[in-house]
């Protein structure tokens, strides 16, 4: 973009999400110029994942409508000191904003999602032909050709990441690959245990073997997950749960590691699934994190005797990155091949086919039985 | 004890539990000699806490009578080449036998607890009068003047404590400060709330204030807890659960520590304080840590988005300790001064009025309203 459009709006087109559950419209949109802390940025590629599915579906907030979804992608700056226009950035859903004391400790939280920008709820996009506002998603709102984020929501790259891959990193893979590397803190030579092998679970796979797991079992009602990518992103074993018979699958997971797993990872979004990776864990010092997003789903339920026996539960929804510090370190172990991301793209697609990616996703969501994340990986969707 | 009684049988007094729930009856025991890996000791003191009465009161296994009880306590060696006859030894019901492949990383599990000997589950007391065996209890049974016990369960102390003080060790105190020491791994400058301030919570007081801690917020029924011996032992700040009106206590904690506190520990053994503790801990990085052993009680119920927010919850049965190394760093921080144990004893009694001790806190467990751990602090019962 010139210099000289920073202060006025810009129409561009965008996927709006108008009824919960309901197909994408394309609409003519005003993108108003960034506020203070603002960076309008240009989307040359996003990707897809279960999340959006999940805050498409839902009536009340925080998926209000109309409403631009989406919470990965790569475009370039337009605003703010942070970056300069023409930076390749990737905007993030768990913004660090370095001045408050919840970046003091290594395991940051995340400002919380409003309809509107973060700093002040008011919105930046509105319909072009009604004036009508649209509402903001996490802080991103991706799937538009430009998009207004918070500078604590950017992330700037060097160059290296072709942006279909970038965008990887905004969310799924770093969520994974951050889960073994800053929550879990995987030490060489551990067993692991990841129930749901979509995006997330396979980063988590190649997170561990990153950090020297020796072993990593696989849980997945996908038997091509254990088979094809999950072997080469670091699966050593692989468990259908449908084939383990009366056994639970904890049990084969204690049977196949001795005793239990020393890190287990929950990237479904299912308590009953976290409880059963929590009873996958090995007495005495295992370790399950919860990675997967859910809704409206039952609390997790864990008998006190379990917990007392060493265990332990945490959560993370990025992996516990702080995302200007670490996407970069992420970004350079892609550059220099120690990091995989090509794996990850499944389809790459039009803007216009946006409506065709949710019913891939949704297909694949409904032919794994219900689980969320098990799907296919993440869309490259490409507006450029 | 004469080298030459090693292979002998002992007659001595012992407490036994014979009904659950019914005063301990003084018996005449024999105690067997020790067989392969094990050590028999005789008791110098002994002391008591809230699991005895758990454990009392329980009609079937663990519970299983007629049973000598307690696993707090101090003696004198006599077998086995880890410690010699002479020794000051502390047995404790947490096992390190150091050859499986639990004690591979920092946080050790503990051996199965059986009515009889760990190795091979039989008996080492009965009843003189019938020759009946008469169950252990955790690896320890130390209400007797005499008992048996597995090398794994045995800790031998330098000269410079006091048995009744080193019975402390043995579980209360140790569990406590362990918890802030090695489970936590408490930080400089940290904000921490502790529920329940037995014997186990003004433990955990005193190990965050010897890790630096710069606000514990203590939180039990009785008042005197914040004013006396908690203000001495680390307590900055106290709520009492009855005078916070319609709040919360999570409410209370979160406006003490600017948002929720970086530790919370549980140590009362309630699940629903288990849930109130982890509501009360930071968003982001809050550590919940339960200590409080429960029998019987509803599983934890924690809703997904609490735990997707980067807290997390861990359970630990004896503080992290590995006893054979570290109960001897803090018998040496006790004759260093830097730890402080006699501020834990509140009642001497001598070991015929054993069932007087049993009283005092069962008393004191009901003036509390039910909470466990909530008590008199430890006993020591002095049978010398």
């Amino acid at each position: 973009m010139e210099q000289n459009t920073a202060t006025k709006p810009i129409r561009c087109k965008a996927a709006v999400s108008k009824v919960a559950g309901q197909p994408l419209e394309m609409e003519e949109v005003e993108v108003a110029p960034p506020r203070a802390h603002e960076v309008r940025i240009r989307i040359l590629c996003t990707s897809l994942c279960h999340t959006d599915l999940t805050f498409w579906r839902l009536k009340d907030f925080p998926g209000q409508h109309p409403i631009i979804l989406r919470h990965e992608a790569a475009g370039v700056g337009e605003h703010v000191h942070e970056v300069a226009v023409g930076d390749t950035v990737v905007p993030v859903f768990s913004a660090q904003c370095g001045d408050c004391p919840d970046w003091r400790l290594p395991l940051r939280p995340q400002l919380p999602a409003r309809p509107g920008m973060p700093r002040d709820g008011t919105a930046r996009f509105s319909f072009a032909a009604t004036g009508e506002p649209i509402h903001n998603f996490t802080g991103v709102s991706s799937f538009t050709e430009y998009t207004v984020v918070d500078v604590a929501h950017v992330v700037r790259l060097k160059p290296g990441v072709p942006p279909e891959k970038a965008c990887l990193l905004s969310c799924g893979v770093s969520t994974g690959v951050g889960a073994a590397w800053k929550v879990a803190a995987v030490e060489p030579g551990s067993s692991v245990a990841v129930f749901g092998l979509g995006v997330v679970g396979l980063a988590v796979a190649q997170g561990c073997r990153m950090r020297g797991a020796k072993q990593i079992v696989g849980v997945d009602l996908n038997p091509e997950k254990g088979r094809i990518s999950g072997k080469r992103l670091g699966i050593t074993d692989f468990i259908n749960p449908n084939d383990t018979g009366e056994k639970a699958v904890s049990e084969v997971v204690k049977e196949m590691t001795g005793g239990g797993a020393d890190y287990c990872f929950e990237c479904i979004g299912s308590t009953s699934v976290m409880a059963e990776a929590f009873q996958s864990s090995r007495k005495g010092w295992g370790k399950t994190i919860a990675l997967g997003v859910s809704s409206g789903v039952a609390p997790i339920s864990i008998p006190p005797e379990d917990i007392l026996m060493g265990r332990s539960l945490v959560g993370s929804l990025f992996g516990g990155l702080k995302p200007t510090a670490d996407i970069p370190i992420l970004a350079q172990k892609y550059v220099d091949k120690e990091l995989e991301l090509d794996e990850f793209v499944t389809h790459e697609m039009r803007f216009d086919d946006i409506n065709r990616a949710f019913e891939l996703l949704t297909q694949c969501f409904i032919w794994m039985g219900g689980d969320r994340e098990n799907g296919v990986g993440v869309e490259a969707l490409d507006n450029a």
